[in-house]
């Protein structure tokens, strides 16, 4: 059996200002510095002690990894960082305010983008401020692997390689694995480990700074569908909060 | 060509007790915040931009990384962390205090643990609270390979598989790496690159959060010996009151 700890990170300076953010490499503000602490205390409390930590090259999954690390005693377990395991590139979107792009395009372009499952913003320009074409971290990946915009689908295609390839065999060496990560890079793991349908992945929500336990089988199959939260009513509270925003 | 650059973290919340850390796990105080923070400023002001990051397993050199990188935008750099760089230990004297150990064994045993080469002070017995014997993060280590006390001379045999098998790949693949790491380990590592004599390397002092740059040759031989410092008139200063404080 497999322990297979998911974390996405908590608010970060662009939530506080209502931007969309995607690749922008933006810090955690106060509030998601604190959702970190409360992420380690949970850890702490299950008894969850991680032996690799698999995170994103975005400053704000790094940096809740730090926190949570640090704060249980787990600083010094080996670190693997890739690309494939970034927020979804949100194309020309990118550093624009949400209810701005809301009134300039209309609710239902908005929701497709935001909600569908295969409909992609428009693709950001290269030489847009909030283009990743010349960020030093990117410099070793092909241009043509390098995102202008995506979609959910687009991210679980570049996502599965390194789930089969850097995941799996610490899942299979009997590591506990924790991945920090973002909304959508975790929702498209969590499409794959539970075998959502396009439809069911494109209403799944995932709590900021909870950490949700998946305990694998040899198959690396959940045992229970849909994975354990550390804190099981903040989590409810919070998806029933989302799923309300529309109403 | 290629580029090494060495860190010694600042000061820990037992510099400021004055007790022998070595390998028990203390963070850095306020003090050694700031020295990580200048640190980065100095990379910066340099345009120095590491590619890899190698590191111990000790939380003051993780968290000097972490503050280092993040504040030089390189937080997402690959990390590796090894045993191997850890500080030098301490061997029965981890946990105890400096000044009642010189009055306890006499200036000359204790000069003698603290500079000598290769004596080594007394091992720590396994039950002792400040022992590594039961720490998770050397569980993996065949018990052979956990140190119970080391000498300078141990630590440099030790360090140098790390060096070949780890760092130099990095270095021949012109990568600009980055060691965060520990007065003693680093002086090991130093000794090596110099080709200092042992009488040469007791008397070495490596000041902290002052990065130490090396530019390599193609046979990883330093085109200056000692390397650079960075501040080097703050470096000059640190080692000129090292030097003094036996007066």
């Amino acid at each position: 059996m497999s322990t297979l700890i998911l974390l996405r990170h908590g608010h970060s300076e662009w939530n506080a200002k209502n931007l969309f953010t995607g690749w922008v490499d933006v810090d955690l503000n106060e509030q998601g510095l604190a959702e970190a602490s409360r992420g380690a205390e949970l850890l702490a409390e299950a008894g969850l002690a991680p032996d690799v930590l698999h995170t994103s090259l975005l400053r704000r999954a790094i940096r809740t990894a730090e926190i949570v690390l640090n704060g249980i005693d787990r600083h010094w377990i080996p670190v693997r960082r890739s690309w494939r395991l970034n927020e979804r590139h949100y194309g020309a979107l990118q550093g624009k305010d949400k209810k701005e792009t809301l009134e300039e395009f209309g609710e239902e372009q908005f929701m497709l983008w935001r909600r569908s499952y295969d409909v992609p913003p428009p693709a950001i320009e290269d030489d847009s401020e909030f283009s990743q074409t010349s960020d030093a971290r990117y410099a070793g990946l092909p241009d043509e692997l390098l995102p202008r915009t995506e979609a959910l689908a687009n991210v679980i295609d570049r996502l599965l390689p390194y789930w089969y390839d850097s995941i799996v065999p610490d899942l299979l060496a009997d590591r506990v694995v924790l991945v920090t990560a973002h909304g959508n890079s975790l929702r498209a793991l969590v499409k794959h480990l539970d075998g959502l349908s396009e439809e069911a992945v494109v209403g799944l929500n995932i709590p900021t700074g909870i950490p949700l336990v998946y305990e694998l089988d040899d198959n690396l199959r959940p045992k229970v569908a849909g994975g354990m939260y550390l804190d099981p009513d903040a989590a409810a509270d919070a998806i029933a909060a989302v799923a309300n925003q529309g109403r």
